[in-house]
């Protein structure tokens, strides 16, 4: 566990792949994630939980079955429990993710998007 | 609760009080809230939980009895449960709080700076 001041820029500047969270920071039983996204990730949806995104760098999108929202720098935005969301960015995007520890970025284990789900940086 | 996108620049235009802090979006049982730091602010502890400290403009501190850490724009720590500490800001620094709903920002009601612990903005 990390116990000292994290410095995003600096945490950010330690990976390049796309949609694999990096675990940075834990507070209670939730984890807080750097991930770099560039380009379409899959739909999938979290059974358990709602899942954070924070924009630090660049622009996203999320796209639901019945709908859109943009987000820029600056900006979060709280998927809810269950929902089928896709994420995409059409060019690189950093983005800090809070969601309960052991949850899985593809929503399920396995497929070729499935990163591990425990890696700190 | 909130479900459109939040833009942290636009919620933190919406009040000007400090150590106050304001709900902007729900995750499950926690809360992101937003608040303004300056001057300092009292010894406290939260019995049961852990807090997350992110800065999104400014620098500040956090003494504790052991030892002090200084934070800038971009960065974050985590105060483990029970960690007594003093948060201070020589100038005006703008924070994003992660904290189990509920959370009390003096750790105990009542007190001149105990803040409402449910306002949404």
């Amino acid at each position: 566990m990390e116990c000292s001041v994290i410095n995003f820029k600096e945490k950010l500047g330690k990976f390049s792949e796309y949609w694999s969270p990096k675990i940075i920071a834990q507070m209670n039983d939730y984890h807080f994630k750097l991930v770099k996204f560039r380009g379409d990730f899959i739909w999938h949806s979290h059974a358990d939980t709602d899942e954070a995104f924070i924009v630090l760098e660049g622009g996203m999108s999320i796209d639901f079955r019945d709908g859109r929202v943009d987000l820029g720098k600056g900006e979060m935005f709280v998927v809810t429990k269950g929902r089928a969301h896709k994420p995409f960015a059409e060019d690189e995007c950093k983005i800090l993710l809070v969601e309960p520890a052991g949850t899985i970025n593809t929503g399920e284990p396995g497929g070729e998007l499935a990163a591990e789900d425990n890696v700190w940086i």
